[in-house]
């Protein structure tokens, strides 16, 4: 037999036809004599009906199955009768009277219910992986990830754009994060590292003028692990030569919007939005905010500085801040020890405390309203546009500590106050990014976006990297760093300026890059690029906050994957091929 | 300024426009107080020319053009004269008269001049290949790279297969090739190893009812390199449900012959043809037979077993063959010190000898004539086909000796006498392949596919493991393997078997494959599939015989990066944050 339909196109359209059907059994209920059983494959659901009067083979045959078991059935479509109708259900109009049935593989108890609503633990449903994958939820998530590496291709093919595989073994570089590494079996104690990005490959292939390149690229990552990390994940890369910022952007605003269309169905606005760097930490504390609600972060230390609250007056005078969010009309459902819980919640941000104001018609209300009376107080109202109702929430310390506490605090009240609309979708760049970020640990400085990306001006690389801006821009969606991108160094001496900040001695910089360096000796154009994290827009477009839902084999928390059991032991003879032993035990 | 045109769209139609383009100097000429500049960018090459009549300042800085000068100009389309055209250049009837010219970045002198037919040795090819991908040819191979790849995902999307990316990091098995191996910091002591294919991973899609499968996929595998081979490669590889090998066949027919029209605009016919692998082997003296020529095998053996040339009847009484090539009318072509040649090139391949008869007129030639005289020299005439003039080559040995030395003298053959149709694309499958390879060596079985490819007979796997062929089909290309595939084992009562004929405990299989076994538990629909070596497709459909030409950023034959020096050294405190050392160097 072979299937003439996927069980989901069925509808009233094709009552009357003989068709065929390749799944698994659902659901399976015995009623009066005849057996009814929910037919499931990728696309979806259909009943199937098996009564004795069609075909009593068959009906034996079903009275075997048990959920899970592979079946094949021949039958004609049929209209349900109208109580038994089911609107919630694309296919709920029609049932299969089965007249062959075929069972194909059988099927142990699954270890859980295959459903959308489990609620068996992710442990289960990773080592069972493949079962998990049954759920029509995940089905629809890579159907929908599928779906989007389609509309990026086919868009990027239309704008010139060429596809190139870069190296999975490559050389490991020690800026960045921490590389995997793979041991070299014909150069012994040499190894290869996996690419934590195809960077300067893709900068190569724009030296080679491939003019516009883009891959879908693997990149590895050996990180501690966070809810939306994973040790290999997937960019959409490109890179593309001769083209300004604006060009840059506009073509990628171009390609969300076609995303956004194709997969969802949504016309969003473009251009999108643009703020930059500091702008944006200053009113959302966070380089990447979602901007679908306010709860703006309101720089108080003006009003304070002279204040006879130390905490306010004392932070401002060591030159730091005194910030805060005015939540409205929140007075009233927060308690002394709601706030409490703010606090703490503030503080692991590194905030030493919360302050708070409510406001009620009278004035100022709180432990410190008695150091915010008369003018001082009204300046404070004035600047926080507060009225009565409102809960003002204060952080006073070092300018980044105030962003992190703040812009955190504001996230999670956005959410518990309902402020967010999650049908909203807004898009961001976030451009003017300093250059540098400095170590204070280490000393020196690092290259906030990677050592390649081009300064907004050369002479201030060298005079004053505290202050030197990139060419870089974010691309930001609800709250998320979706990917971003910069225009690359392309001559020689800005590059080797470049390394000399960040504390390469020349030989450093010639052993890593030399090859880098050497090549903007023969000819290399302008050029820039951008990378998407795939797998945080399929996330964010199928609206799962889990980021392994996205991932068809995802690994742990611990980076083990526990369908495989990798990683795993291997064989003396192999490490010994490879010349590499495994050293004693860490305590 | 921006590109308004690459330089390969400017013909006549543009005439009298005024276009920009940015790209290289290819070369410049000086010519009666004129300066003509060939101009390249990825399309490849259109003429300027500066006239000190139309731009005196362009004029002077085209003076300080030195060859790969990264350049934008603007100018307008002008008719050459009729005896500087270039009928063999696409832009060969225009040139740009040139009215605004900047040096967007300087170039020292190339270390090879960069022309298609440039006879610098691949090492410095390989070390700058940021500039040898600025060869147009290559520019080529990768633009039609690209353009395969994006039929094949359009034809299987059309098809209704979804791409999924399957893990990179995943676990060592020791079946198959040599892996390579990525420790692990979490899990000290424990490994990833990087993929040789996806294909337990594509299993489990089918059991989690994906239905089609494919994926662009990247592969590993830590062998010895030969020509054709690369430790990282690139498979179209797809798996699906519920189909027979005759559909599997049937769909990879139209993806191929889509691929031909598409990329090549060649229509081959479809169905391909099919050989039994033992067919082949008898035939061809190969399991990858090139069928663009004839110089088939011809089996003597019969004939000669009761010759008095003992070599002959020697072999074929210890169970070998006598088998030889009839090579037309090249008796008088080949003189005894070529035949010793070809005995030379055929003892590679384990003939201890090549024996040979010349054919005129009169009869048998050559030192074994005289064995062969009347009847037997008649009959082997007869079986032969042999005409005065033709040379026979035979080889007497085992049976895959034979086959391999005269497959290969066949290859060799087929080139040096120009049999072959370069023109010509002649597919092929082979099917009915061997289950088992047998390991002298070792003394077990290996699998000849992999492990979890189906019987033709499952009661045969166990009771005639030398015998049972497998449900396995590869596809050939003029003599290369493009790929091949099989349905698998579904049910876990075969797969134990097959793990028990391949000499496994029950507790190796389960520390191995054990979760593949409990999948088949699970409901596992019948599934299949197939993949095909990408850069091979791209290196015969592009013409070329170097893999190394289809691969961005190619290993050398020992494994290297040229261009970035991978693999190479790592610091110290790496390998200790990996619990690895290096081992005491090899001898």
């Amino acid at each position: 037999m072979q299937r003439t339909h996927y069980c989901d196109d069925l509808t009233e359209q094709q009552i009357g036809e003989t068709i065929t059907l390749q799944g698994w059994v659902q659901k399976r209920r015995d009623l009066g004599g005849l057996i009814f059983v929910d037919v499931r494959d990728r696309s979806g659901i259909v009943q199937a009906v098996f009564n004795p009067a069609i075909s009593s083979e068959a009906l034996a045959i079903a009275d075997k199955l048990r959920n899970e078991f592979v079946i094949e059935m021949t039958g004609k479509v049929i209209e349900r009768q109208e109580q038994q109708k089911n609107a919630n259900m694309k296919t709920g109009a029609i049932e299969i009277q089965v007249e062959n049935l075929i069972i194909v593989n059988e099927a142990k108890n699954p270890p859980f219910i295959i459903e959308d609503d489990t609620d068996v633990g992710e442990e289960i449903r990773l080592k069972y992986r493949y079962l998990d994958l049954r759920r029509p939820q995940l089905a629809k998530t890579f159907k929908m990830r599928s779906d989007i590496t389609k509309t990026v291709r086919n868009f990027l093919d239309t704008e010139g754009f060429l596809e190139v595989e870069t190296p999975i073994l490559t050389k490991s570089t020690p800026e960045g994060a921490r590389d995997y590494l793979v041991p070299s079996r014909v150069h012994e104690g040499e190894f290869y590292a996996l690419p934590q990005s195809p960077q300067l490959f893709k900068q190569m292939l724009m030296v080679s003028g491939f003019d516009r390149y883009y891959q879908i690229a693997r990149c590895f990552r050996d990180e501690d692990l966070r809810a939306d990390r994973q040790p290999e994940f997937t960019q959409i890369d490109m890179e593309m030569s001769f083209m300004s910022i604006e060009d840059i952007i506009e073509l990628n605003e171009r390609l969300m919007k076609k995303v956004m269309k194709d997969v969802k169905g949504i016309d969003v606005e473009i251009p999108f939005k643009r703020l930059p760097y500091d702008e944006a930490m200053a009113r959302f504390g966070s380089d990447k905010p979602d901007t679908r609600f306010g709860l703006e972060l309101i720089d108080a230390s003006e009003v304070v500085k002279d204040s006879a609250f130390k905490v306010f007056a004392g932070a401002v005078e060591n030159g730091g801040q005194v910030k805060l969010i005015n939540v409205k009309g929140a007075a009233d459902g927060y308690s002394r020890k709601d706030i409490d819980a703010l606090g703490e919640f503030a503080s692991r941000y590194g905030a030493k405390g919360l302050a708070w104001l409510k406001v009620d018609a009278e004035g100022l209300k709180g432990p410190i309203a008695k150091f915010f009376e008369g003018d001082a107080g009204n300046s404070l109202k004035t600047i926080a546009n507060a009225e009565a109702g409102d809960l003002l929430l204060f952080v006073a310390d070092k300018r980044n500590v105030v962003a992190d506490a703040l812009g955190a605090l504001r996230s999670k009240l956005g959410k518990d106050q309902g402020l967010i609309d999650e049908t909203q979708f807004n898009f961001l760049w976030v451009t003017d990014w300093p250059l540098f970020e400095y170590d204070e640990e280490d000393e020196r400085y690092y290259a906030a976006h990677h050592p390649f990306t081009m300064p907004s001006d050369v002479e201030e690389l060298v005079s004053s990297p505290q202050t030197v801006k990139a060419q870089a821009y974010d691309l930001v969606l609800n709250g998320y760093e979706l990917g971003g991108g910069s225009l690359r160094i392309y001559k020689r001496d800005v590059q080797e300026k470049m390394f000399k900040a960040l504390g390469f001695s020349e030989e450093q910089a010639r052993e890593q890059f030399g090859f880098l360096l050497d090549a903007f000796d023969y000819g290399t154009p302008p050029h820039g690029g951008i990378a998407f994290g795939l797998d945080r827009i399929v996330m964010l477009l199928s609206g799962s906050t889990n980021l392994r839902d996205t991932i068809a084999f995802p690994k742990t928390a611990s980076a083990s994957c526990l369908l495989t059991s990798a990683p795993d032991q291997v064989d003396d003879a192999q490490l010994a091929e490879l010349g590499i032993r495994i050293a004693a035990k860490k305590a």
